[in-house]
């Protein structure tokens, strides 16, 4: 709990968490924290937290991992009320391979605007090639096998 | 109850789920469905849905979304283990004007590989322009204010 209260030595995120960083909060509750990304790829861009340190999705505890997917979702809900937007985008990095540089656990909340002049970062995601359906069905069974 | 055993008339996720439509399925518990994705952004693209229909981030009920975020969990550590990923990207798109094409509620668990050519549908998460730290600043009162 020391430990939780301080913060990982070193974790930009801890530091916010705990106010040694400066950063524009915007909601708390027991668990998480949430406050906005200092780099946003639309108007309203925030970064939800656990309290506790996780690196990634593949260490952070199941009861943290609820309790920040819900905070996002109210920062989604507001982000319509307050912002106007029309629409948000969860997102999670974990793992270098995937874009993570701050290996703090965090979703991104990311609202999305009719108006596209809000947004000043594309999160692409374009179509793909057709299907390899023998391909696909493999990867399934060596997943299930695995879950 | 009846209408979660059914499924939700139209909805192509809801097909899947009660088999009407064919898919790869990956797991499934109580609450939710995991299949493949059938036009992957790379190789082992699962979508995680909860099995109770809803529309996206802003309706789905408490209880479903940590369960799905949860099962979202074990796929993503079962891609490291079973397929060799090196990370994990989840994703949500809730709303038109986020790119939502399918309106059940589903997040997307993308594995990522040091091998990009695994990859065949980049989800570009490009950095933005310097922050306005009086515009971030309002923001976060706005959201604030409606949590």
């Amino acid at each position: 709990m020391a430990e939780v209260l301080a913060g990982t030595p070193d974790c930009v995120f801890c530091g916010i968490r705990t106010g040694a960083i400066p950063s524009a909060k915007v909601a708390e509750d027991a668990t998480t924290f949430a406050f906005m990304d200092i780099d946003p790829g639309a108007d309203g861009h925030v970064l939800v937290i656990p309290k506790r340190h996780s690196t990634d999705l593949f260490d952070i505890p199941a009861d943290d991992l609820a309790a920040t997917t819900l905070m996002a979702q109210r920062v989604a809900k507001a982000s319509l009320s307050a912002l106007g937007a029309q629409g948000v985008n969860l997102f999670n990095c974990s793992g270098a391979a995937a874009w993570q540089t701050v290996f703090h656990f965090h979703l991104h909340v990311i609202p999305r605007y009719d108006d596209a002049t809000r947004e000043k970062m594309q999160l692409l995601y374009e179509p793909g090639q057709p299907a390899d359906v023998d391909a696909i069905a493999d990867f399934a069974r060596r997943l299930a096998a695995a879950i």
